[in-house]
């Protein structure tokens, strides 16, 4: 236990030195440096442990050992190497260092495995720096649209491609080239809610990913003067941006859990004191377990900010620029996971995820599960993120006993 | 009249050339390099005409013409010369130019005048750069309050100091040093507002100044996973922010004119999609030409803010960095001037200002008056702003016959 705590911490530290960030944690954005110190970091440490290390087009990294009996089947683990701003150290990047923790200890007691076996870290997942997200797990099953990113530019102004060049990837040479020899992919991953916590378990396996969509809209009204404008003269953007989030936020309170509703980023134009804003751009994002709920409440979404707009003669205009729906995880897989976490005495939870992960990407092309750790008051995308270090641990004998199922036994894959 | 339209014209055009700003209109904010530049050229114009011109030590410009019997009695006239972002090019600048015009006109008919007549171009009214408006007009008075500006920083984090000392002035030696010599102060601009354009009226002169207060909230939550974090768990300072506006924005439509109320500059922290906002810093800013009105309205600021962070578990911090009280003007000018317009023919109202104006401050030291031209659709703080050629020279017109009677003419000038 002592030397799994070791390990654990060692290569936390290590590769959280990669990112940190003012004002605390790390920040660690899609092709930024800090980004490419990080994967040039665990392509070292793959081939450390005896993995063959690669990129692929848009910067995923994989670290394979080929399987001595059915080479052609790939069994997949690991999650995302990007954070948010002022991240934690275990969201996304626990997943990786998981899998290279628990593929370095069955390689070293075992041996090559029977069927082959790829760690990866996929290259960006949060939507933190360009507005797409799962950039790197949509290009593994070759649903990356590269089209819809060749305009898109990060907050201080530079192009996706050009970042895209700066880490040494060819956004130009961008072509679908979905994996077909994966037969399953199993993600770690901290809950980033409280669940596991109030209910003091180890082990969340999850049945299904909530559905989200995310949008941004903006609402254009007339600067003016704040002191000589009356006020029923105005044409006021910020009172129409307020208006429309009161009034969804009611409608979210009265629809209750699982829904989740979130205004998270909000511009004011020309934001001064004394100037009536004449234009506000804010972001929505709203998430269901279930897809008709999901789909009620976006048009609750667009009709109240097409109301308030009207409300206040205000124009309106709505991007619906993410919308992923809700997801399944493999059921036969879900059972494995559960079984096996429990032989070995681990305390184990079956439940949703409020989050999006990789594995709703990966779960509609090959039999995909995942399984969370507790999150400490679950607090999450923020500096104080935190596990137990005894919950990290057991994460990883997890995802060793799942692999060593998978990948080991000669128990059948099902495709999905 | 068409020498006096080419004139007017030629003036603005060449003020306006300084400052011109990406997203139209000027940006020219106090101590930067366009702002050094405008007040140049106006030390330049100030010469062409015949006038002294100085700077004061925090950057006012002043250009004096000695009288030849009671040179120790001083006619005042000008405005700003700094401007909002992207603003008009009549707000403010349009005082100085008026004054240089028929400061310019009068020497050329009727030579020296009887009083000294000064033309003032105030380094800085907006509040627009820091936290602090009419930093001109106040250290005219001896009341401009350094110290309050010694940790100042603007929105791209310049000391207030530096910036002053990189225009050319040094923030060390700004002692108070009021003028005492000044007799009356009469004031032209822009109305800003649409009531002159509505009546069909030329000229308004100016009875009261609204008071206004100006705050800074900022509301404190708790950042967190947009995806995992249940509503009824969450502390969302945007949420707070915006059910605060909204509270305030009902109650200031219930109070009704004249009161105004405005949320100019909203920082969302961390500003992310999918992050729960944990702080929101919003101005809030508040005007009535009443002084009871506004009191009470600003006490009802101050509990909506406190009992919208109660509410959702926020905390608040409310800072009130401007408190100008109502200021009338000297009822004795407001009759000449009125007397005055109306016998040169112009079409002449009498009316309130929703507006701070340098005015408002010298109005309690020396005696003081405004007056207002048209503003078409009342459009201001914005490229946009305009006021007819013909209304601009009414101006400028009324202007040279209100300083005439004031400082050429043998009537008595009392103190306040």
């Amino acid at each position: 236990m002592n030397q799994k705590i070791r390990d654990m911490r060692d290569c936390l530290l290590r590769l959280s030195a990669i990112g940190a960030a003012e004002g605390g944690g790390l920040t660690r954005l899609l092709y930024s440096p800090s980004w490419r110190e990080a994967q040039d970091c665990l392509c070292a440490m793959f081939e450390e442990i005896g993995l063959t290390a690669n990129f692929d087009q848009v910067g995923n990294l994989f670290g394979r050992i080929e399987g001595r009996e059915k080479p052609e089947e790939t069994v997949l683990t690991g999650s995302h190497v990007d954070t948010v701003r002022n991240g934690g150290t275990l969201d996304g990047q626990y997943g990786i260092l998981a899998g290279w923790l628990a593929v370095g200890r069955l390689l070293a007691k075992h041996g090559r495995p029977k069927r082959s076996m790829e760690v990866v870290s996929f290259a960006e997942e949060e939507g933190s720096r360009f507005p797409y997200a799962f950039w790197g797990s949509k290009s593994l099953v070759g649903l990356a649209d590269r089209e819809a990113l060749r305009q898109a530019r990060d907050a201080e102004g530079h192009l996706f491609s050009e970042a895209m060049e700066q880490a040494g990837f060819d956004f130009e040479a961008v072509r679908p080239a979905p994996r077909k020899d994966i037969k399953a992919f199993v993600e770690a991953h901290i809950e980033q809610g409280g669940v596991l916590e109030n209910l003091n378990q180890q082990i969340g396996v999850v049945t299904d990913i909530a559905g989200q969509k995310r949008y941004t809209a903006t609402l254009t009204g007339e600067a003016n003067h704040a002191g000589t404008t009356p006020m029923s003269m105005r044409h006021d953007a910020m009172e129409g941006a307020a208006r429309c989030m009161v009034t969804l936020l009611d409608e979210a309170g009265k629809q209750g859990d699982p829904l989740v509703l979130t205004f998270g980023k909000v511009e004011v134009l020309p934001n001064i004191v004394n100037v009536v804003p004449g234009r506000v751009i804010f972001t929505v994002d709203c998430r269901h377990t279930d897809q008709k709920a999901l789909d009620a409440f976006a048009r609750t979404i667009e009709s109240a900010i097409g109301q308030c707009a009207a409300d206040l003669g205000l124009t309106a205009e709505i991007d619906c620029w993410m919308n992923e729906p809700p997801v399944p995880m493999n059921r036969e897989l879900i059972e494995r996971i559960t079984r096996v976490c429990r032989e070995r005495g681990l305390k184990t939870h079956v439940m949703h995820s409020g989050a999006g992960h990789d594995s709703q990407i990966l779960a509609r092309h090959y039999p995909t599960a995942m399984f969370f750790v507790p999150s400490i008051k679950g607090i999450s995308h923020n500096p104080a993120e935190e596990t137990r270090i005894e919950d990290l641990v057991a994460g990883v004998d997890a995802l060793e006993a799942i692999l060593y199922d998978l990948a080991y036994s000669n128990s059948q894959l099902k495709s999905n």
